[in-house]
């Protein structure tokens, strides 16, 4: 009777459960390795640094949420978001919506009554939609997998990222944990106060439609257990069921004793490449059927602390 | 200063909020009609009801999982999995992985130690791997969107589905909801015993490699939320961590007055189709660049209370 908890486990998640580097006979084609192996192997070039002045800490009672943003793609609204950081807008509002399979959202959950709506300081009041950008001046790191939703899909600086090279353009895409500006109708109607994190099916319809601003690069368990809101498309009617937000703050802010140095896998690197095909064709010993495919949303971007 | 709360909820997610019907001018062309009003004008007959037979009530402390279980694609695992419910294999057990991102598990803990291990009853003991079927005695409702995991997608009996029309076999798809049986590395090493559900992006890769046996209709939040493991993978150190499952039961065991009704809107139905269009290309006051394309797991599959 083998049918048990260690089972999925082996079974499924190769993925993210190291295997031991098995020893390879001489003279024998060369041996499959999985995407961890190839990652455990990497060279240290093949690991960036994750910016503090890009990087934000999103603090709950549970822990720490960091997120990296992407001001080459949104500059206006990150600089915005970093301004907010700095002069605490965020601290003491609100996760005041959780959508199941969707999205959570954070700001001001009085932010539709002048009367009681935090003040957004020295930000501006009125930003540009920057929904895409001009693919000239970015390192576009394709992958050769089809998808229905751009003409190309990739990544830039570890970004996941869709790309049309007839227009010349290319935008973050809606991946889980992807941090986008929420807006009304109007496309310059976002300046970056009220966030959403995807923590559901990736939303990809949203590409090239709001403005993406980064990502969550750690702490995404932390966002998405957070209990659906009962109210339509998630919210929380009563207020003592949202989830307070200790603080938003810059890393680059704090001192660096209280930063958690980070690095990703660069996405341009050998290592990222051949991770990516062991997951595209996996032939271990659980898989029966290599898929010969992946898409965007279910390539791991690693994350490690420094190694010494 | 329009940046609010409201606004990426009117702003993302009309998909879900029911818009009110516009007039429509004499004259002018078609008023573009969203998903949620397409549904709400449909006719009875684009309803199935959810068969008591076919549906297991998975409960928790914090309510009531409905699944609908598919026969038609893991008959063995099915009419195991019927049986374990009848006998209360699983009451008392556990939810014992919660991976981020990937599925919450569930059935029992000890499973892997002989001397502590829940009979399995008059379940059998093996069964053969159900991972897809042939495609003949199958209404293969398509969707016409490309898609990089599989030759074609679509839905059978309102399950999402891939297809291969040379190989004339089809298999149920890991969405987010989808319900598999956890096996070892042998093929035909699950039982229907070892549970999981998605709930994170949809991982394809699993798609003919894994027995596939229903999908949740309804209270995927409550899976979803459930706190993930600290341990490799998901899994609880702790007992005391593990969430208890009250009890799993068939619809069709409890007394009619202790169903749940529900209804699904049948995946070969007009309404179907054209709210799926609806989402396809959205063409309301905050898209402002329809896809032109809709994932197979993106598709919403309505689930509504029976009219009266």
């Amino acid at each position: 009777m083998s049918l048990r908890p260690a089972l999925l486990a082996c079974a499924i998640a190769l993925l993210s459960s190291p295997l031991a580097a098995a020893e390879q006979s001489k003279g024998e084609p060369p041996k499959y390795k999985s995407a961890q192996e190839i990652i455990d192997a990497s060279p240290a070039d093949a690991w960036r640094t994750l910016d503090p002045a890009n990087t934000l800490y999103l603090e709950l009672e549970t822990g720490r949420v960091i997120i990296e943003l992407a001001p080459q793609f949104a500059p206006e609204h990150v600089a915005n978001i970093r301004t907010m950081a700095r002069e605490h807008f965020w601290d003491g509002l609100s996760i005041y919506r959780s959508q199941d399979n969707f999205v959570v959202q954070f700001g001001d959950p009085d932010g539709d009554d002048p009367a009681k709506a935090r003040s957004l300081g020295t930000a501006k009041k009125k930003l540009p939609a920057e929904f895409h950008r001009a693919s000239a001046g970015l390192k576009f790191d394709r992958l050769p997998d089809p998808d229905g939703w751009a003409p190309q899909v990739g990544f830039v600086d570890g970004f996941p990222v869709g790309h049309d090279p007839k227009a010349g353009t290319t935008w973050l895409a809606h991946c889980y944990g992807t941090l986008g500006a929420g807006r009304n109708n109007d496309a310059d109607s976002s300046v970056g106060a009220e966030l959403y994190v995807v923590d559901g099916q990736s939303p990809r319809q949203l590409d090239d439609n709001i403005t993406v601003v980064g990502r969550v690069v750690q702490g995404m368990e932390l966002l998405s257990v957070i209990p659906r809101g009962p109210a339509p498309m998630g919210f929380y009617e009563k207020p003592e069921l949202r989830t307070t937000i200790k603080s938003i703050k810059l890393a680059s802010e704090l001192p660096e004793a209280e930063r958690v140095p980070l690095q990703l896998l660069r996405t341009d690197s050998k290592t990222f490449v051949e991770a990516t095909e062991a997951r595209r064709n996996r032939r271990d010993d659980f898989y029966k059927r290599p898929a010969g495919h992946i898409d965007l949303c279910n390539v791991p971007l690693p994350v490690r602390a420094p190694k010494n």
